[in-house]
C-alpha cells in the first residue's frame, strides 16, 4: 500500500524569489510539519514547466539529501498530478520508500502559452479554449453566465479560509459580470491566475498514526492539439481518467466525501461535476447552486482563489486532500479525489485517496 | 518481469529538424522495425533536456496513440536511463502494459551547459570537470595521456560499423594527442560532440520471441554542484549505483558480457572500468590497452563515436545493449549493462538486462 504521508506548502505570491528558493521553502514546510528524517527521503521529482535543467539534483543539495531517483517532470498544467503517478509507482515497484514530490513554478513560466499549437492560429491563450467550451456549454444546456460566475464567486471566497492563498478578498457575482472580457464569454475572474508557488507532498510504503492512502490513479492524453478534440461539452480525458481511477479504486464516484477540481476558468469546474460522474451531463448548471449538498468540491479556494503556479496546482490539490483527510481542517471526509488537466482537456489526471484510520 | 521488447534510432547528426521530427523518426523507426500495434503503447516518456513544454503529448498525437501516461523526464546527461527507471516502475506497478520511451535532443539544447552551478565559478563547460578527474587520475595512477586517447581512437573506430553514428571515420593516437587542448590535459578528441539525434526503446509486460529481460536498476544523485564531488579518481555515484543493479539483478560484475558506459570524455570510460567493477580502483590505465578480453565495452562507438545528444544518450545506449543481447549484431551476449551519468557524475543511473532465450 502507498501512502501520502506529509505536505508542504508556501504562500502562493508574487515576487522575485527563484524557483529554487520556491521549492526548498515547500520542502523545508513539509520535513518541519511532519519532522520527517531527511535520510529516509529516496526519491525526488520536481514537477514543474519550467525550463531549469537539472532542478532535481539542485534542489536535492539545497535540501541536504541524496536521493537514487531525481528527475524534472513536466506535462505542463498537469505536471503535479502526473508526478504522483510515478511516484507511486516507483514505490509500488520496490525502486524507492519515500519520494518527495515537489510542485513548483513562476508566474512567467513558458508553459503558459500554448505557443506549439498550429492548430489554434494566433489563439494561444488558455482563455480562448475555455471560450470554446463555455460557449457551447451554455448554448447546449441553457446555462447562465451568472451560475458560471457562481464558480467564482464561491471559490474566491473559500480561499479567505486558506492562508497560503494568492486571492484574499471576496467577490460578487456582479464584480465577475463586470469584469473586463477576456475572450467572450469569458471574463477576467472567471480565470485563474498565473503566480509563484510550491507545494510539496511525500508518499511513502510505511503509514504514519494518521494513514491516507492512495487507492486510484487514472491518466488519458488524448492528444495535444485543439483539433483533437471532438465535442466542447465534455472533457473526454477526465471521463477516461476517472472510469480507471475509480475501477482501481474499486469505488463508484457517490463514495467521493472532497474533491479538488481544475478550475482553471469557472467552465471547467462545471464540466468537472459532470465528467468525474458527480451528476448527469447537463446538470451542472444546477450543481453550482447547491453542489456542497452533493461532494465538497475546492473548498479552499481551488485554482480560482489559490492562484495556479502551472506545475504546483496539482500538488497543491493533493495537500489539500491530504490535509483534509487527516482531519486537519476538523473536518470528517473518508474519500478524496483530485483532478488535474492540462491543455484545453487534452489530458486529464485523476486521483482519488483514501483514510486509513478511525 | 519487465521486457525490453523494441527499438529504434536516428542517425545521429545536426541539421535544421525540429525535436519533433528527431522523435517521431525514432519511434516510426522502432514501430515499422519491430511492427508494434500501435494501439497497445498506453504511456509515453519523452527523456529530453529541451525547454518544449508538453512534448509528449505533441510527440502522441503526431504518431498516432492515446496513452494514459505521457510526460517529459529530465536529467540531463542521463535522462534517457532515468526514463527507463520510471517506464520499468509504471509497468512493475500495473498502471502500463507498454511504454514507449524516446530519448531526443537537439545539439543547442540549454542542458549542455552548467550554468546553474555557481560553486564552478566561470568554468561551465563540461570539459572542466572532466580535466579535475583526468588530472587527478593521472597523476594517482601514473596514466599517460597515451593511454586516455587509445579510449577516443577505439571508440571512433567501433563507430564506423554503425551507420547512425556521428563520426564515421577512424582517428590516431597521434590525432588525439595532437588535437586542441581544451582544457588541460582534455583535447577536442577525447570529448564528446553535442549534436541531433533521437533513440527509442518499448518496454512491456510482455514477451517477444526473443525476450530480453530488464533484471537490475541502481541510481543515485550525490548532488549537483561540482563541490558535492569529494574527490576525482571515482565517481562515486557510479559505485551506489551499480551495486544497487547487481544487488536487485543477483549478479557481480563479472557476469557482463557487453555494456554501454558514459564516455563523454575519455577519463569517464576509464573510471567507469572501475568503479563498475570490472576491475579494481588504478587498474584502467591497463584496462584500455586489453579491455575487450574483459567485457566489450562501447562496441558501437560510445558518446565518442556516436555523438552525445543529451537527452538521447542514455536511450541510445538501451538500444545498442538491446541489440546485442537479441543477437543483432550476430553476436552471442547474455548479460549487458548500461552506465549513464549527469554533471561530472553526481548522478549515475546503471541498468542491467539479460537475454531470456537460446
Amino acid at each position: 500500500m502507498i501512502y501520502a504521508k506529509a505536505y508542504g506548502i508556501t504562500k502562493f505570491r508574487k515576487n522575485d524569489d527563484s524557483i529554487y528558493q520556491l521549492a526548498v521553502e515547500a520542502a523545508v514546510d513539509l520535513i518541519k510539519r511532519f519532522e520527517i528524517d531527511k535520510r529516509e527521503i529516496d526519491g525526488i521529482i520536481i514537477a514543474t514547466s519550467s525550463d531549469e535543467p537539472y532542478i532535481a539534483s539542485i534542489v536535492s543539495e539545497m535540501i541536504g539529501i541524496e536521493p537514487k531517483i531525481a528527475y524534472k517532470h513536466e506535462q505542463i498544467c498537469s505536471s503535479g498530478s502526473s508526478a504522483i503517478a510515478s511516484a507511486y509507482a516507483y514505490i509500488r515497484s520496490d525502486l524507492c520508500n519515500n519520494i518527495l514530490i515537489i510542485g513548483v513554478d513562476k508566474h512567467d513560466t513558458s508553459g503558459k502559452r500554448l505557443d506549439w499549437d498550429g492548430s489554434r492560429g494566433e489563439f494561444k491563450h488558455p482563455a480562448h479554449w475555455a471560450a470554446l467550451y463555455a460557449k457551447m456549454y451554455m448554448k447546449r444546456f441553457n446555462v447562465k453566465e451568472e451560475q458560471l460566475a457562481l464558480v467564482a464567486v464561491k471559490n474566491r471566497k473559500n480561499s479567505i479560509g486558506n492562508k497560503y492563498a494568492y486571492f484574499q478578498d471576496s467577490i460578487s457575482i456582479e464584480d465577475v459580470l463586470n469584469s473586463r472580457v477576456i475572450v467572450e464569454p469569458i471574463k477576467l475572474y472567471e480565470c485563474s491566475y498565473s503566480c509563484d508557488g510550491a507545494a510539496a507532498i511525500l508518499l511513502s510504503n510505511k503509514p504514519d498514526e494518521k494513514p491516507v492512502k492512495v487507492i486510484g490513479i487514472g491518466a488519458k492524453s488524448l492528444g495535444a492539439s485543439i483539433s483533437s478534440i471532438n465535442n466542447f461539452i465534455r472533457i473526454e480525458s477526465t471521463r477516461f481518467a476517472a472510469k480507471e481511477a475509480y475501477d482501481m479504486a474499486k469505488i463508484d464516484a457517490k463514495k467521493i466525501d472532497v474533491a479538488e477540481v481544475h478550475d482553471a476558468f469557472t467552465i471547467c469546474e462545471v464540466l468537472a461535476y459532470e465528467d468525474l460522474g458527480f451528476i448527469e451531463k447537463g446538470e451542472g448548471g444546477k450543481m453550482v447552486e447547491k453542489r456542497d449538498e452533493i461532494v465538497k468540491i475546492n473548498s479552499r479556494g481551488g485554482l480560482l482563489g489559490r492562484g495556479h503556479p502551472i506545475g504546483a496546482t496539482g500538488i497543491a490539490q493533493a495537500v489539500e486532500i491530504i490535509a483534509q483527510l487527516r482531519g486537519d481542517y476538523n473536518n470528517d471526509y473518508r474519500i478524496g479525489l483530485i483532478h488535474n488537466i492540462a491543455a484545453a482537456g487534452t489530458t486529464s489526471n485523476v486521483i482519488v485517496m483514501e483514510r486509513d484510520y478511525g
